[in-house]
């Protein structure tokens, strides 16, 4: 069975389509023509040359965006390694749903739409707006055994990949993967250091809020579960599996499932970029697909980000999850956008030339 | 003459509202009752206090936006420090005035309205839309005498003033500041060396796109600017006078005449920073109503920042000047400001606290 999804996820992989270098240098000679000096809108500019490249058109419309926040619940909480109760997990899941959550609010602003997909949430959920691709009722405590099977991961990859399809299918054009699960920061640390080979300590940051124990505590548990676990970092399925989570596995695999439908996704923070990271580990084609959004307060998350090669554009010392950071940089893909469509040229205004 | 714009300005400084504490406490008093961890919002949050404490209401209604550029020439470009001509001045002011500008575009997107102002354009501009406020027909070259005298720079100062309470007696609630000048980043970083301390090497950058050599030459010119004016650091008109420039002056007194009017200013660039620090510099009350936007890739635009005690939020590697960054964050600060209003609290969602 988990040989049968294997071959499948690669299968999905095959149909990503490679990076068109010659639209991305169609639309930079188009860029240079705009009244700015040449580069000065900086990552606005490679924005819309990557838009290029991966959607094979000058200028695609992304005007139909969807946040897509998976959900799942950790079993090394029996550790204590989170501020919050599990419960908060599915109590969140309904404030998603019901619209009061901060990636609500903010995709309200942006004119995106909420998406709560239930991976692993331990309680049972019932709500019509709810996607339900319960892969695991929160996953085994990593730090005594694996968190998941291989089956499993490859279970909440393969789910991933379906729901962006689905979205895909609807007419969604650009996305944003967020996330919810109390205690989902300690395998998020544990991927990290399994993946970039940086130490626990630098790896487990404060989560929603531990004191000075708390996080010495929780670096003392990432390093058990790595230590009773004993992951392959060249095979991210066994990593996830091991020390990962399903919430995770399913962003992972949303990535992947956008990127075979030529859509970009906006990566949101620690644990989103940590999916991105097992994303491109599995698929490097997944990666001019994926934008980072913002620099979050985790330690470990400027790490991430450089492994996977991206760089975050805004930094407003955030800490929340959700998507929030993401969601954010939808008005910056916007406005990326519309500055190559809108622009006058040199020739047109009557402006010279360097 | 001078003493008597003297006396306006000190006038006009007496008329900024103190910060209200207690309303920025109770702004906080109601973000930790929202669904999320305290703080987890990062500088969404601390926006959203600081508003309140400027305002003095939660949450003020700042939906009617303007980015106001303010455009003027600099004598110190006859010693060949920038990339571009003199002539493009005039002609980015008619692109601004007609719409086709990276800043019409983004404020475009903001929903905010373009103002620009001629300070001290070097050009005969006629057009319907412009404000014409020109205090010099360029200003002197600044490597050989002072860029203004101290009336002019007085002058600019105050037009700047007067533009703010112009646009706020019209209902504007928001603020950016931009500017266009060719050459301006050389009397900027001349502003911070005086102002800061900081050597030509570290203040002075590359412009909108100079060479290795033009850089060292940039960086004498300043130097030889500094020591042929002595301009006397703990003046900033004197200052001002000397090294700066009309736009950067009138940038300065409209952030003056802005906290005049309660209304917050988001801060663009380099250029736009160093009038901050100017204005922070005659008038410390103005701080609290001053929001950082981008850090700009002019290598002294951090120190600035951090001279007067701000953070930028956004990182996209610009240096086009004009408001592109500050307009960019007017999302930010709508977002800010619609968390606070919609986020359901722990209570009304029924999510358990820490």
């Amino acid at each position: 069975m988990a040989i049968e999804l294997e071959k499948a996820l690669g299968q999905v992989i095959k149909r990503i389509a490679p990076f068109r270098e010659e639209l991305a240098s169609e639309a930079k000679a188009h860029s240079d023509q705009l009244t700015k000096p040449t580069g000065s809108l900086g990552k606005l500019e490679e924005i819309a040359f990557r838009l290029a490249g991966i959607s094979g058109r000058l200028w695609p419309d992304l005007s139909r965006k969807a946040v897509v926040v998976m959900a799942g619940d950790h079993g090394v909480c029996e550790e204590g390694v989170s501020a919050y109760p599990q419960e908060v997990t599915p109590q969140m899941v309904f404030n998603f749903l019901n619209g009061g959550a901060a990636v609500n609010v903010l995709a309200r602003q942006a004119e995106a739409d909420v998406f709560c997909v239930d991976m692993g949430v331990n309680a049972d959920l019932d709500h019509p707006m709810l996607i339900s691709r319960k892969v695991v009722r929160g996953t085994a405590n990593m730090a005594k055994q694996p968190a998941m099977t291989r089956e499993e991961a490859l279970q909440a990859v393969m789910a991933g990949v379906q729901v962006a399809e689905e979205l895909a299918d609807k007419g969604y054009t650009l996305f944003a993967t967020g996330e919810m699960g109390i205690g989902n920061t300690t395998p998020s640390a544990a991927l990290t250091s399994v993946l970039t080979g940086l130490s626990p300590e630098l790896s487990v940051g404060r989560g929603t809020g531990i004191n000075e124990d708390g996080w010495r505590h929780k670096i003392e548990v990432v390093k058990r579960a790595i230590s009773v676990n004993q992951p392959d970092a060249s095979d991210p399925i066994d990593t996830l599996a091991k020390v990962g989570g399903a919430e995770i596995a399913g962003m992972a695999g949303f990535m992947i499932g956008a990127a075979v439908r030529g859509c970009p996704v906006v990566v949101d923070g620690f644990i989103s970029s940590v999916a991105a990271l097992v994303a491109v580990r599995l698929a490097e084609q997944v990666k001019p697909y994926l934008f980072a959004s913002h620099l979050s307060q985790e330690q470990g998350h400027a790490v991430v980000l450089e492994s996977i090669g991206l760089s975050p554009m805004i930094q407003l010392d955030m800490r929340l999850g959700e998507g929030t950071g993401a969601v954010l940089c939808f008005h910056f893909i916007d406005a990326s956008l519309k500055l190559m469509r809108e622009m006058a040229t040199f020739a047109s205004a009557g402006v010279s030339k360097e």
